[in-house]
């Protein structure tokens, strides 16, 4: 076994070719394996196999830097930096992260999660070797879907100026979690599949003989020209033109054709991209054939690659249900995703609506401008996407959307702790970044039913709606409680006297234990559907003080910012002498484990809740 | 005069070309003599006066949908769409915004203010034209320093599908609001200035003796053929890769050529991009020769270009110079600004220390994660940006800097209302979308010392700190008061019984005068300068309630989400029984206008927290 020789960095360096051929291999079954037990990103692993390797070879860690782009990637890595006994806890609470982590590991330069950021912290590591007059090398590595996001480009555009050694290698694997989209994934493929030479001097030729006197017309020449220059390919010509060094493609999987390029780039006083062919998923048929299957996996059976285990009805599912109904009785109507179709359920209303579906790539601020854009047009859009990638689009929410009152439509994915991916994709900052936006309204469905309910309310409403809703099985509990969705209105599900808890979306579950665990110890217990965030039901509010003293809040959101804020703010300006005790996500990154796990950590189950809330009722009576 | 035959949209279509010449020129001393009296944005609208006719000369109006990136350069558009009479009141409260409004007027599709949106928009419009089946035509025109912003690049990616017809106009004028930079201006400029059909035949003629057998090794020969090729200059293959249609360049102050330019590229059944050639402040000598200082400028001399009125120093200055006097002191300091060098005040430390300042042209979002990057790589970078504009880098801010818990020190300019700009610059959402941020520490200095000494303690913090401070002149007064900064900690000003008043910041000015109002009125009152709105300083609140039943929260940001929120949030747990008035900017856009007068109208001043302070005073002791 060559994977024993290799127990810290740089031991891969002590094999020979065909030793290393061999490691390759035996990677890829230990992936495999391992991540048919843990779950975890599989393709993308599979993929990247030689060429971590040769860049292994190529570098010297921890000397020399490689920032991972998203991050999610770095298996192989992980295990050439003698991290091969961490995926037997990967993902999970206290174990390994699935993601680069600078505390883990001294190999780790740039922790990562969220897209494109790689060049931009690459030039970081660059400029300040440059300033200390260090003498470390820096590669950052990211894939063609990536590179769509546009901060890529942004550092692309700064990367030209430089004077020293920076290499960019382009993972190419001609999609990102989806399948790739745009202009520049069209121009990629071409040099995929270009056959250069012959293209080159066929295009040379006819070029030749089609060049325009000087003077003519200006633009009608132009036009003829270029569309005959075009078949004079030139690598990498695109990149050329923003000031960077295009060395490719190279067949990602054969690593001394990889080493070789790399140490060929090394030597080079600029930025230089190395665009690197790879096969998603590769040496793994089921992966090959279905890599956004195999993107993140749960525990899969090794043989036949089946999931296990078997699946409630999620609500990723139950808005795609709802939004392909509405689709039939709305022509207006419009999906978009940032490269997300599967993950948000869109691909059934691609399905059915094909030319009212957009997936715009990894782009989540364009999604959001385009979408204000449909919506002055006349449209009713709907944006598909995870709370953690909403954060992208924060500036163009307040500035596109809001700011004109358009009716734009988020649905909000993964919102919520969302567990084993850990900090970065944790949904608990879109209550807080989106309440104190005028003109926004903020909704969580307590059930799936409501999920659908509120969905239609917010294609009726006359202005920019948010949904957010979790990650995992839709609850199917109080299903006999269905007020109609009247805007800033909640539903009261029971009333008593003393106390009340006001929770909202998934936190419903939560509280209904809460309610009970409380009644047992004897204190009656009134409970809120908090189903508006915002605008906060003032009235309902209000009213309830009048028999109650203590006001539980109950959200799977940051505590600043959010429902709990907005109680404490009306209490504050009120006359009523209540309490209120905030239950949310405390201030601090939630690492990655299963959500329970989670909700424990940071006290979001009902037995803390029950607990506090007990405490603060004891000292309200003193 | 001719302006006076332009009184509503399309009457610029009755003139001849001669007239149309003339036109062009009385709308420049137009526009010179109202902006010199209002103030306003110049250079840019001098540079698109022909452009803008050409458009409405080639476009109808209002059906046909123009969308203006940034928006400050509309003027000819609002003359030419009968708003002459606007310019009285250029961005004054109640008078004509200085950026495009879909309120204001029909033939403005879409609302802008920030950079690199008008793709996404346009798009957007695009694609509902074609689903509704609308035949209206869609043109967004679009800066050269605009296109380094991400966003824009995405949508780039995005324009390269379309099937129908879309015109994106380059309006090139080698600079954003200082010069640009990038690889992308680089070859922007090589467009400008190459003549075109020499270089093409002469470098296909070179290519063609040197290109290389087919087969031989890879990577060099491919270098050595590119580089002779880059000789072979195809204009604007750039955008041609990504699926654009690249007309130009053209001369952007000929009207005759702009138009029938326009009139081509609205034959084509696709995106096509209309590189268009002007020059900022044409026609205006002053603005000509500086056109970064006649970019937004005050009312200033028809005849000298001098601006008027004398100035205190701004708070902008006082920055600056803190900032070089550390620079000298600390090596690893190093400075970053997103085009805005002049603007954040970062001129002078670029040039005491050139190898540490970075202008990474409109990109906030990669100038935040740059700047991870170098703190990673243990420098200590400043990003000195305006509040609206940081906005756009929300994601990275909570990915990038604060997971990390890296030190960057993010010198928020035009935090507060900003005034005559409007809605889309109002600085005021900087608090509510950190606050709720792990690891970060937010600050605001009462006056132009505690700037400085603000900084100081921000370089040596090892985390991100954010130290917001307004537009305008850096307030001198409360200079006796100098407390050394400690983490978390406030400073007691004023030490009575009763109320105290907690303000931030450039709001403790006004707190001074609320006051003494108070006082006035026969009610003693505590000041406390919370110079850390995060964390919030609990320990001196929790001192204050043994002796004040009320305290009033006094900020010049959203009133969800920033310092009363800290404040109620805390009280909601304690068990003190005391009042809170939170007061800050409501929960709506604020429009253009004074600063003064908006105070007013969002209930920001001395003399509206006076009364509302005696109301809650009042109703406490009941």
């Amino acid at each position: 076994m060559m994977l024993e020789r290799i127990q810290e960095v740089n031991d891969i360096k002590k094999l020979d070719w065909e030793e290393l051929d061999t490691l390759a291999m035996e990677i890829r079954e230990f992936l495999v394996t391992k991540v048919s037990k843990t779950g975890g990103h599989l393709a993308s692993n599979l993929g990247v196999v030689e060429l971590t390797m040769a860049m292994h070879l190529a570098y010297n860690l921890p000397k020399d830097k490689i920032i991972w782009d998203v991050g999610h990637q770095a298996y192989t890595h992980k295990i050439l930096t003698g991290r091969k006994e961490g995926f037997d806890t990967l993902r999970q609470f206290g174990g390994m992260s699935g993601f680069p982590k600078r505390k883990e590991s001294h190999c780790d330069a740039f922790d990562t999660g969220h897209s494109s950021t790689s060049i931009s912290a690459g030039l970081g590591y660059v400029e300040a070797r440059e300033i200390l007059g260090e003498d470390y090398q820096v590669v950052s590595v990211i894939g063609d879907g990536s590179l769509t996001g546009g901060m890529a480009f942004e550092a692309l555009n700064n990367a030209s100026h430089l004077k020293s050694n920076y290499v960019i290698i382009l993972n190419d694997n001609n999609m990102s979690i989806s399948e790739n989209v745009g202009g520049l994934s069209r121009y990629l493929n071409g040099l995929r599949t270009a056959d250069f030479y012959n293209s080159l001097k066929k295009g040379v030729t006819n070029t030749l003989n089609r060049i325009p006197g000087v003077g003519k017309t200006l633009v009608t020449n132009i036009r003829k020209t270029k569309n005959s220059i075009k078949q004079l390919f030139v690598p990498g010509m695109l990149f050329e033109d923003m000031g960077i060094t295009y060395l490719g493609p190279v067949d990602g999987h054969d690593i001394k054709k990889l080493y070789r390029t790399m140490k060929e780039a090394q030597k080079m006083e600029n930025a230089v991209l190395i665009h690197v062919l790879t096969k998603k998923g590769k040496g793994y048929a089921p992966a090959e054939q279905f890599p956004s299957k195999f993107h993140g996996v749960s525990p899969f059976d090794f043989e036949s690659g089946e999931v296990l285990g078997t699946k409630k009805e999620a609500y990723t599912n139950v808005f795609s249900k709802a939004l392909c109904a509405l689709g039939e009785k709305e022509s207006k109507l419009v999906a978009i995703t940032a490269a997300m179709k599967d993950g948000t359920g869109l691909g059934k209303f691609q399905e059915l609506y094909p030319e009212r579906f957009f997936d715009v790539g990894i782009a989540e601020e364009h999604a959001v401008t385009f979408a204000a854009g449909l919506a002055a047009a006349g449209m009713k859009p709907v944006v598909a996407v995870y709370s953690a990638f909403l954060q992208r689009a924060y500036d163009q929410i307040v500035h596109d959307v809001c700011m004109q009152n358009l009716p734009v439509i988020f649905a909000i994915d993964r919102a919520g702790l969302v567990g084993n991916d850990g900090e970065t994709h944790q949904g608990v900052y879109d209550v807080a970044f989106l309440n104190h936006i005028p003109n926004m309204t903020i909704l969580a469905p307590k059930n799936s039913w409501e999920l659908s309910a509120m969905l239609e309310f917010a294609i009726a409403h006359n202005g920019p709606v948010a949904i957010r809703y979790p990650r995992g099985a839709a609850y199917e509990g109080l299903s006999d409680f269905k007020a109609p969705i009247t805007h800033g209105k909640s539903e009261v599900i029971y009333k008593e006297t003393g106390i009340v808890l006001l929770a909202t979306g998934h936190m419903m579950e939560t509280a209904e234990k809460v309610r009970e665990g409380l009644k047992e110890k004897g204190y009656p217990c009134s409970l809120i559907n908090s189903r508006f965030v915002k605008p906060l039901d003032v009235e309902t509010i209000e009213m309830f003080t009048q028999d109650h003293a203590l006001f539980v809040t109950i959200e799977e959101a940051t505590v600043f910012g959010g429902l709990g804020s907005n109680v404490t703010a009306y209490f504050a300006k009120s006359r009523s002498n209540v309490k209120v005790l905030v239950c949310g996500v405390p201030d601090t990154y939630v690492e990655h484990g299963n959500i329970d796990e989670l909700r424990k950590v940071i006290g979001l189950t009902p037995e803390t809740i029950i607990e506090q809330t007990e405490i603060t009722w004891k000292n309200i009576q003193k």
